[in-house]
């Protein structure tokens, strides 16, 4: 039981800016004088419209996304969009290139087998996925209708580099529910991206899709319409009721990303934080990560204890001391802390800290 | 701009119990001593794992669901329940029996038409569904796999009364998304019911599926994972990251359901306010609500003026009395006020006295 709001390297649903859930708390009964909460308004109103426009406004301006790309609120999640994505772009050549990198990847493809073909250009999984394949052009053989990389790999702990990306001519689909708004990523390098928004965006319920316009419009004939991205990009992503209060929360988080002078500040800040956690387990005898240095997460860190007694007995030391969410993915083991942009550089010294004294009592 | 709260009548999303928001309000930055926001909170953490069970039990104590039923969140609202149904449901014969009562009914034909036959067995839509049509056993010709039925329409203001549901052999399937618990609804009647979260149960963005068990587990090949009940039968509603802010506020209505006596005595209550309502109808020479008596919504209440003009100015005047979204669906025109379990019956006589000082000054 804590009186006081502690640390947490949750995943995802993961931390939120204290700042932003206290305006969600004042708001909570009356929104800016309409009377009545976010969640009890309308889609239709006014004020929601304002809500889910300027919310689009503020993503694009931060991840300067151009003209050309749709930006759609929908729901259902990351997997999903492992349906979506095969239904409405998998239509020329029934088949599409995918790096396997992870368990998201891996859901990825096992999804899109069942509406054509999924040809597995590269893996890492025989090495737990402790690394990110470099590949080049001539691994890219045959007709594809896109090829799909899975950006950051929050379970374990990687993130493709601009260098490691696929060089194929087909559009390039992306996963980045733990990294958007993390690091700079060049939107117009893919023809989609997404995003679950529950890591660094805002609540779980809204997913972010940003999709270069020209690809909407050609999903298979079995596609339901709620899975037709044409369906959310003609109608502003109100074809249905959208998740209201998750957009309005996500909007709050895009101005207080504003605030913290953009994702090139944050990304710096990121930036600091991981160093400060790499360079401790990098210097540690106890504590080792389990990624190779190139292809290291600024969000998501594994490291393990050289035994399964160390690693649960530091889990729960950390936990009575409100350093929350710290076990790693059961295919991992050992810990995994996730620093996304609502984690304070002081929360990560907190940890470090923690870690060295628990060092010193269990070398 | 208001400085208090209003009486908010939309359609959905919709107003919700005052005593809810605020506790909502008292748990945004820290949730029973966890620390953190339940915005915050992994989805397989004990905390939330508690709410998320608590809230199936409770929705399963006030609907008196029985234990052959599973009971599921997902997401995408009705209309992504329009396409699960078909690709989960119509198997066998590849048909189902529809009556078309309105547009959330027009639009699950249209959906189930991209998987299989829809036939429509009888439509109230030649008078603009201002009646629900009434059938008998003989209307029902030939092999389906299911009946599907919107018990509340809430764009018309109609709903099914015991009688004049299907009586068809083949399992029923019904949208109750504007009425659960707001009327006693006999689950045992009923193959599979659906609700969309946002009229009587919370936010927006969590569809509440009522099952019977053994309808799960034959859907079609084309189905995508996340549109296969089995995924979420099988996961506890957890497969991937529900919307777990929206299950946590459901689960706060459904307290505050139980703390004003259950759906019994909300029902008694909803008697009292639509007939307050009905009969101000009924009474007037000004206003004409817009449905047979016999089929008359307890929640969605449409009524019109003689000329537009007037609805305007009604509309208008409401509006700045506190009186919220009262403007009518575009395809009835006039007025709608919809009084689910959280509006008050002291906003419905609010209502009620505004209407009849209208009238003195219009007529």
């Amino acid at each position: 039981m804590f009186d006081h709001r502690v640390y947490n390297f949750a995943a995802g649903p993961a931390a939120m800016p204290e700042e932003v859930l206290k305006i969600a708390q004042a708001e909570m009964l009356n929104y800016k004088g309409t009377g009545m909460s976010v969640m009890e308004m309308s889609h239709r109103s006014a004020a929601f419209e304002n809500i889910i426009n300027e919310t689009k406004n503020d993503l694009k301006t931060l991840m300067n996304i151009p003209d050309d790309y749709e930006i759609m609120f929908v729901q259902g999640g990351g997997s999903t969009q492992f349906a979506m994505i095969p239904l409405n772009l998998m239509t020329k050549y029934k088949r599409a290139f995918f790096l396997k990198t992870g368990q998201w990847a891996k859901k990825a493809i096992s999804e899109a087998k069942i509406y054509g073909e999924a040809e597995v250009v590269a893996s890492s999984e025989e090495a737990v996925f402790t690394y990110i394949p470099q590949t080049t052009r001539a691994d890219y053989k045959g007709d594809a209708d896109y090829a799909y990389i899975c950006y950051n790999n929050t379970i374990y702990g990687t993130h493709f580099t601009p260098g490691k990306l696929p060089d194929v001519d087909v559009p390039l689909v992306t996963d980045i529910s733990s990294c958007i708004l993390g690091e700079k990523i060049d939107v117009t390098k893919f023809g989609l991206l997404f995003a679950g928004a529950q890591k660094n965006l805002g609540p779980a319920g809204v997913t972010v899709v940003i999709m270069k316009k020209d690809l909407i419009g050609n999903a298979m004939d079995i596609t339901p319409t709620m899975l037709n991205y044409k369906t959310h990009a003609d109608n502003n992503s109100m074809y249905n009721t959208p998740p209201t209060y998750g957009i309005y929360m996500l909007g709050l988080v895009l101005k207080w990303v504003a605030s913290q002078g953009g994702v090139d500040a944050l990304e710096a800040v990121n930036r600091k934080k991981a160093a400060l956690l790499y360079e401790c387990l990098d210097n540690s005898k106890l504590f080792k990560g389990t990624v190779v240095p190139e292809d290291r997460s600024l969000m998501n860190v594994p490291f393990v204890c050289p035994t399964d007694e160390l690693n649960n007995k530091f889990i729960a030391e950390a936990t009575e001391a409100g350093l929350m969410e710290l076990k790693g993915h059961r295919t991992v083991g050992g810990m995994r802390a996730s620093i996304y942009n609502a984690t304070p550089y002081e929360g990560v010294q907190t940890l470090v800290n923690f870690m060295e004294d628990f060092e010193k009592k269990n070398i």
